[in-house]
């Protein structure tokens, strides 16, 4: 495979607007998954935020675009319908999407999915476990069958999402809930991944594992392929069919 | 289980502009619908159609609905967005969604799987064959291991749809190809059917296969429960966390 | 759908053998399981031990079983082949099989999964909460959004089973761990389920949500068709093949 | 990834004992298969036939291979139980298998699935016509939507497999039937891969989009990992628990 083009996407507001949050990701999250990737992979990396003009996503970048990582979380609302479409359209021919943490409620993951993507939350700097369900899977290689983060948000079941394609990871919280962290789902053409920690107030893309499981799952659901889906397609028959090529009467 | 309640959504438009599929249907598709479903459940059924205010399907009569059938072809485009929103939001609250045929890339089916649902497609009067993947299941109670449409429109493969979660039926076409023709999918609190048959020109819904199918669907696809999934809950610790309830910072 | 007819086995070694077992069921763990499914099911329960001839599983038993409950530990070596080999053929013509908790090393459950059923595994009376997934589920009808037992065996992840077709409920475990504790599976004509609490020295079968998922498991799992697979089937072309009806020269 | 070692597998009967499929496959199955994988790949592929010792698959064979392929048909039941539970044992510690047209009754399939494997089929040199469901999947690089085989020998559905994980290619037959012909799933940490084509009698594996397919399985289905799954693990709790490391009663 050729060197992956991917695109991170972060809201970039935390960072920029708390102290707390600036001090732990000075550069933006973007910047650190940024450097999850290059740390890791023959890639391309490149990043956008949502108050560049179409939030950086214009149709030339994704036209150009392999993996489009997508983190936010106050700002939902912000993205605008026609980008939220067009990053969709992307999946659909083939463009992966890696969704994390409080992305469970992003437009894009919505529409992506067809759910609601809630869950239960609390904040209360606790401690979250992931477990290895499938070893062999090649977004956990390197990944060993369980590890740990001493402060986490913590993201519970039920999680309303469509049942995976893949289940990889489940998260056991301090508190006592546990959630499917790491789900793969193929929409179209696309692959798309949902990895769950991350909340901006901790250094969770800092973690060794973790950032592995950024790199492993660009590689995953990097674009294979390039079609546009939303074509009718009219055929003739390939085998004799008295009536073929009559008109249509509906 | 108490009565099932069913509306089956009809775009009605076929019928009354073209009198060669108003002399197969003379009282609409949605009537015959009806009729199938009445035949083999204990239902309480109405019918709704695209000309009636809110498409006839306000949130008085969602509410009132337990599964929703959905046929439409040539004005998916003329079908509000607000209702397409209502109808995804009571699937994902527990109400059960059969899409009929043409109802491939109606705004409900796409939002609902976040696909395209396109497909090859061909008019041309000819033979489908329906095989029997699962004669097991609940929907295709009564239903033999195959059985023949002497007319049909063909839909071909590939069919831009998430993995079902239970592939039931695969269609053979006269012309060369195959299809997944009844397949079922989970989206938040509610099942999704989509049955392929059922060209307006056609008298498919009245063949007794078929029919028995609708009323299997619909009593599968029933609500069992009625919850918001779009409602954020933010949650207590059940086991002791040494954090909990402090401030937020992000 | 008739009455159900349930055959419950159980070793029924533990209970005989060690005296603080049987101070938690007397008559034995089938009696006790036995009790839940006619508190809940208009059913005709049986039950049947290892130490009856042919285990209690005559084919006559199985062809009178429309779902077969299955506890086992210790003596899962004595088991004969024989009788692992009934139960499965009956599975595959359609009769539901629910295992429970260390029945996953269990003969029938390896065989009828092709995995090795394999698990983490610790005995410290720990505590459990069981997550429900999917409340509208019929498996999971009348049983809240978790529930506790105070005491239990753990069993952690990795569980070597093949991807779940339906996953239901997740454990969190007091001492670190996740589960995925009650998943179903398609094998032939019959549904499969395992549920994962249930170990012998706790009264966890006088526990109400588990009664009522035993119970909602035996009429989900229940009979529905009975169809010999194991038999090839040579059929006639449907269609014109000009060369259909040679000899085959393999 | 290093060099794929690959294992061909056949029965290796059909082409001593009959002249016609000689003249087809005069190295044998094996030989043609072997030949597509080395085109393909860069991989190092060794051969091995039901009458060698073992029927050449030792402990050390299994050991070195990362991915086996089968062909059999009419010697099933010669295949010795103890290798059946070799190869089934090497597959959930992580080595791929690709089973092949009549594999599809195979001890090794059905040991490893779980079911009959059975469909119906008729040997009528007629025309399949295979679609490509999935182009974006790795086993279908390079494959067109569609190709055919002037002559096959017909399976048809019901084919008694568990709902495979991914769904790739269907088959349409001249005769009216179809069929899931390419299908994997995973079990233990292997995966496993089924492909219908392949019918003694006629030059199947020359076919250059099936030879694709074959070498494109085999790199997907490789060996990732190498764990035993069959080894019980009692584990010490990571967190507190009050009663860890009590005597078991049970």
């Amino acid at each position: 495979m050729s060197r992956v083009r991917i695109t991170v996407w972060n809201e970039y507001l935390h960072e920029i607007e708390n102290e707390l949050v600036r001090a732990v990701y000075p550069d933006g999250i973007h910047a650190e998954v940024a450097s999850a990737l290059e740390e890791h992979l023959d890639a391309e990396v490149r990043t956008a935020t949502l108050r560049q003009p179409q939030h950086g996503l214009t149709p030339e970048v994704l036209d150009d675009t392999d993996v489009l990582f997508w983190w936010g979380h106050k700002a939902h609302a912000e993205v605008a319908d026609d980008v939220v479409e067009r990053v969709h359209a992307a999946v659909l021919s083939g463009m992966g999407l890696v969704v994390l943490h409080s992305g469970h409620v992003s437009k894009v993951f919505k529409r992506v999915l067809g759910t609601s993507g809630w869950l239960r939350w609390r904040e209360a700097d606790e401690k979250e476990r992931l477990w290895n369900l499938q070893p062999s899977h090649p977004i956990l290689e390197g990944v060993p069958d369980h590890f740990e983060l001493e402060q986490e948000e913590m993201y519970g079941e039920r999680f309303d999402v469509p049942e995976p394609d893949e289940l990889l990871m489940l998260s056991w919280f301090q508190g006592g809930e546990v959630f499917r962290s790491l789900c793969t789902w193929r929409r179209g053409h696309g692959r798309v991944v949902y990895f769950r920690p991350g909340h901006e107030a901790y250094p969770t893309y800092r973690h060794p594992h973790v950032r592995r499981i950024l790199a492993n799952a660009a590689a995953y659901a990097a674009r294979r392929v390039s079609v546009d889906v939303r074509k009718p397609i009219q055929v003739a028959a390939l085998e004799p069919v008295p009536n073929a090529g009559k008109e249509h009467i509906g």
